[in-house]
């Protein structure tokens, strides 16, 4: 809840602005509107041949369970370059991008996920103090049971499947 | 710039929290924390057999000039329900989604647009509030001199080249 006006600190209202269908945070002083939407969630599915590079997460939520390097897009970023210091941050990694691999959108939290298909050169990496530890999976080895959310399952489930299938193309899922 | 905190009302002050690399509003009363992101703008490309749908717009920036229906990503939408959503608003569509066709970063405002290639049953559509006029162009008709905006340009140079080839994948751009 936005309670406060950010421009003149005067007590904001949850109305539908004129012209708008949507209910907004407005201020009943200087009546600045306060719009509220989505977050982009970039990251990378890192492989090498035909091993996935899975994180153990360091922190909460889902503290030891496995992800994907990807976190909050800043301001002033591309998704690739977001894409590319989370990968770093995260897990040392510089991967070769190759295209938007999947979205993944999760309604009821507002969050949009963007994941490229990232190619590493070799099989290295370093954990970041995000990540607990990280490793190497090939696809028949993959620890379905401890992935730490529906957006790197549903990631991980279209990349097996494309790799069965020989194919690569961009894949838009959601809860 | 946000001068107050939207959960107590004090000042707000520019810095870089502890344990972060970026330089936020952070409350100096209860040390709440304004994080701000890129917005999302969903959209459609709309095709009926080889033409496409461009509607030119009602109101400011680029009043007058061509785009592809698309706006900011609500709160609680997926990406496929914020395109058809704004299908419908700005030009009276319902397309079928077939994939997420670009994304196109524009990271000095910090915006992200995720268009996808949306198929008509038929060449019919009915202008909304936020748009003056719309028509279907053949892609040697495309009116490049009349684009409203580079995530627009963007698309339909890479729908008009897939075409030639054959081809439909997703493609990510940035500027």
């Amino acid at each position: 809840m936005i309670q406060f006006c950010a421009q003149c600190g005067s007590d904001m209202t949850y109305q539908i602005p004129e012209g708008d269908t949507v209910t907004r945070a407005v201020c009943g002083s200087c009546g600045y509107i306060a719009y509220e939407n989505p977050k982009i969630i970039t990251g990378v599915l890192p492989v090498y041949q035909d091993q996935v590079l899975l994180c153990k997460r360091a922190i909460e939520p889902k503290k030891n369970w496995l992800t994907l390097p990807s976190g909050f897009m800043e301001c002033n970023e591309t998704l690739e370059s977001g894409a590319l210091r989370e990968a770093y941050e995260e897990v040392g990694i510089v991967p070769n991008l190759k295209f938007l691999f999947c979205t993944y959108s999760v309604s009821r939290v507002s969050q949009v996920y963007c994941l490229f298909l990232g190619e590493l050169d070799a099989p290295e990496f370093k954990a970041g103090p995000e990540t607990l530890s990280a490793a190497f999976y090939s696809i028949s080895k993959i620890p379905w049971d401890q992935l730490a959310f529906s957006s790197v399952r549903f990631a991980l489930r279209q990349y097996v499947d494309q790799h069965a299938r020989g194919e690569s193309y961009c894949v838009s899922g959601s809860e």
